[in-house]
């Protein structure tokens, strides 16, 4: 098996790594990651720039490794398209440092990746640890292991990818395992405002994250009571369900 | 009722300002738009930098302009949490030079705008036209006027945007207008492999878009035939369909 690795916090970051040795249990791994951390791109690519490709010489390791100056998207994009032999079979995006819940998705690198490698029609699978600061993925990376390989031997769906969340901590810290919808993820003060040195005004987006109202089968409230979360995810942005209701306003009218 | 009005082409771009007059007709327009394009920018935001804000004066009006050194995601954002002095009723984005259609939705920043109003409960309206090329937009922009006035009538339910895009050319070239889903856009040949002066290489990202499988009520079909399209658009990238499968799948026993 074939397995693209790839991530939003940069070639150089800890939660690659922590994957690469368990992922080459299940095959083999070519890494092709941003030259630098690239999180919230969302699904941004690189069409008005070139892009540079480099080889990365990964320190003990015979991975072949690129690293690419730009988003997650691109670095899977131009994996599949131009730098890999064979397209792969798998695509795993992480370990994120930092969850990537709910509404979130939409701006995180990291599951944009994986994104990219479903809408290329490749099976793939985001992680993300629940820990910004000093992570410590030695549980979640052989975790992510044994999810893929449940993965495998029953089949994802085209069009489909897994988000896995981890919470911080290691194995004495979980509580369980659920498969989860993606909650709501609201902020309150995002922007503050600072002045420079020379009295220009410039704004920091910050915030604080609201989680009033969400479903407790959200991926939001497994990660509060301490479970794994296991979100599907799909790209099809289309609302089926107002597409009826948009059938009876009339919209033919606006056109005579 | 007030209107923010946003783009991903950027400020100075001609869409945006075909897009003003017709605005103001329905209401009080505030402008917030990136300070250069920032098309293919897909939801990403900025919180790596800080973001700067300027006035922009728009000749022969007296419009409250923006821009801002960030994305489509980032304007709406700001305008929203800390521009405006009230949050607004509509969010516009476009008009855009060129089609936002099926799966590039994911890539554009035109719709991620819109996606944003969503998010921060907004009725917001993406549009575009699928003409790159000195494009023409005075059929587009009254035609969106009176779509959104449609919208406005009915209520657009929470967590939905439109996504409209419009074929090129004026009202003879029209052939009527289509509830759509959102179709499925497929790119061959995607990297060009070039070598700088100095024998390094690079890649352009490119290709050409091969769109062999879309059902005729796509958006990609009804432009191809001449139809505008409206699609209605949510942010929920949940699977449903798969999460029961996942049930099946006995993930639990992996944390044993």
């Amino acid at each position: 098996m074939r397995i693209l690795l790839t991530n939003d916090d940069g070639i150089y970051a800890p939660g690659i790594h922590a994957l690469l040795p368990v992922l080459s249990q299940l095959g083999e791994v070519s890494i092709v990651a941003p030259d630098r951390e690239r999180s919230a791109t969302g699904h941004g690519i690189t069409v008005h720039h070139p892009l540079r490709v480099e080889h990365y010489c990964i320190p003990d390791s015979q991975v072949c490794a690129w690293m690419v100056n730009g988003t997650p998207a691109d670095c899977v994009k131009i994996a599949i398209q131009a730098l890999l032999p064979e397209k792969p079979d798998l695509v795993v995006s992480g370990i994120n440092a930092g969850s990537n819940l709910g509404t979130d998705v939409l701006y995180s690198g990291t599951v944009s990746a994986a994104v990219e490698g479903a809408i290329l029609g490749v099976p793939a699978v985001a992680v993300s640890l629940d820990q910004h600061v000093d992570p410590n993925f030695s549980y979640a990376a052989p975790l992510t292991k044994l999810i893929i390989e449940r993965m495998l031997q029953n089949g994802l769906p085209p069009n489909t990818l897994l988000n896995i969340n981890v919470p911080a901590g290691g194995e004495a810290d979980i509580r369980g395992l659920a498969i989860t919808k993606l909650g709501n993820r609201h902020y309150e003060n995002s922007f503050e405002r600072r002045e420079d040195p020379r009295g220009k005004v410039y704004y920091w987006m910050c915030g604080n994250v609201v989680d009033a109202e969400n479903d407790p089968d959200s991926d939001v409230s497994a990660i509060e009571k301490g479970y794994v979360s296991v979100s599907p995810v799909h790209f099809d942005l289309t609302s089926y369900q107002i597409m009826h209701m948009l059938e009876n306003w009339q919209l033919h009218d606006v056109l005579k």
